[in-house]
């Protein structure tokens, strides 16, 4: 039993979620949701993506977005960038943090990006080094640690070593993904233990998606093993392009219950974030997906 | 690390899930849901109470719902019974398996049944020498054990302390309940560590309900201290008395979705109890409340 003292959570509500949500709340509403989250305690926010428009227009305002929302220095506003161009326009206006992704999966990586996991990481180089030589810290996503759509399984090796290549590269954090929620704990754990043998524990984050439910149990047991720093959604923002109708991120205010009770420090103020989370769902149209959330309004 | 190899899942979406949603899906329809219920490969189904219908007129057709279901001899169909009364009705209708209740709060169990814990555990010896007698097996419902709305916190003492006496009249299996979902991992852990030094741990269930998302979890970390059955409803039916719109018992869909990624065998089709759960929730008018049971119905 080795549970952190202190856990940080990713919100990755306003990208990670709205990216895979049906309604587009616009904006404006954007904005606000991050300027609400700013006011919870949280100190990661992801806020948006600088990836082309064609193929996600769910983030073309980026600029607008990162332009607009009231920027507290004690928070982290990190941006996804699939490459140098998007790196360009990410720090063109004004990002300070940025996030680079690629699946363990060979398979899904082609698919979903057109190059394989290789010449994603060498599209990185340049990112990081200039990321570098910025000062800009630069965060990794890897997907599909559990499990792939396209392959199957995914060989616990390609998870390490893409994770290892990140962080070798420069990444601070290495956020491992179960993009289709298809996990369950100990074969999280069992992954988390295999990374954390090449990359330490400290510069590893969780993000799992609640497809199937198991997200908060996976979590549990990667607090187990020590780590301390968790994706997740406000509300459960999100979906599974690979499962319609599917649950998306695990909510971050189920986390943030979780932790509270487990007597680990979050600094988030729940009813604040669940209040948001609601605020949120209410623009979505529907109820939130924070079962926590629900309870809390409930009483 | 102590996982069971096998665990046994009591469903219970036919009483304590039905009972606790708003739409009564009529006498036909119970009696279905617990023939589908039967060739999922459950062993263990609770099918109704025996309760007053003046005050749960949901189970008003209880001897109707035992007459009609097609009992395969290898599975248990528990019933609720609140007192003698109720389990000479029980027996009238044909029932094997019965099952008796208290809260593990004191000012639960007053609002609740209008008897303190004692008075209740009174109510149930000559049941449970009825049941002794007639060759019944009895199971002990303890609810509250990880909190109660009227008087907050319930001490671990108390826990015991009803679940051993029930474990002394009889029963053979205590279910430790979570009756309004406030629990957290470390929690349910540690008092399901209390009560396993009164009461052999095979002698122990757990029943853990969704309100605030922790079932999972906190099934998870019960099975971690070696407990071999769960309590859970098909498609999450059920609700929160004391938290109104908050989500009910834990899905047994998803359970099962852990139990097998953990290598823990039910004997459970996951597909046709998924299946069963979808069928459930058209009936009640809403989506499944399992993830797993969402997800199995996208692949």
């Amino acid at each position: 039993m080795g549970f952190p003292a202190e856990v940080r959570i990713v919100e990755v509500g306003p990208r990670d979620g709205l990216q895979n949500e049906k309604t587009d709340i616009g904006t404006a509403a954007k904005i606000e949701l991050i300027d609400r989250l700013s006011r919870t305690g949280l100190r990661s926010i992801e806020a948006t993506a600088f990836v082309s428009p064609k193929w996600v227009p769910q983030m073309a305002d980026a600029a607008q977005v990162l332009a607009g929302i009231h920027r507290d220095p004690a928070i982290a506003y990190p941006v996804l960038v699939p490459n140098e161009q998007g790196y360009e326009r990410a720090r063109a206006a004004g990002a300070q943090e940025v996030a680079v992704f690629t699946a363990a999966s060979e398979a899904f990586n082609l698919k979903n990006t057109n190059a394989t996991i290789d010449q994603s990481l060498e599209r990185f180089r340049p990112v990081l080094e200039r990321a570098a030589a910025d000062g800009v810290r630069v965060r990794g996503y890897v997907s599909t640690v559990l499990g792939c759509p396209y392959q199957g399984a995914v060989p616990l090796a390609d998870v390490v070593r893409v994770s290892r290549s990140l962080h070798a590269m420069g990444c601070y954090e290495i956020s491992l993904g179960d993009t289709i929620g298809i996990g369950t704990p100990e074969k999280a754990r069992a992954m988390l233990k295999a990374v954390a043998a090449e990359v330490p524990m400290p510069a590893l984050a969780i993000h799992f998606h609640d497809t199937y439910g198991q997200a908060l149990a996976n979590v549990l047991a990667c607090l187990e093993q020590g780590v301390a720093v968790v994706d997740s959604a406000v509300s459960g923002a999100g979906g599974c392009p690979y499962a319609k109708g599917a649950s998306g991120n695990v909510a971050s205010e189920d986390v943030v219950y979780m932790l509270h009770g487990l007597g680990i420090r979050t600094g988030i103020d729940l009813d604040a974030l669940a209040g948001t989370g609601r605020w949120l769902a209410g623009l979505l149209g529907r109820e939130t997906g924070s079962k926590a959330g629900k309870a809390l309004a409930a009483q």
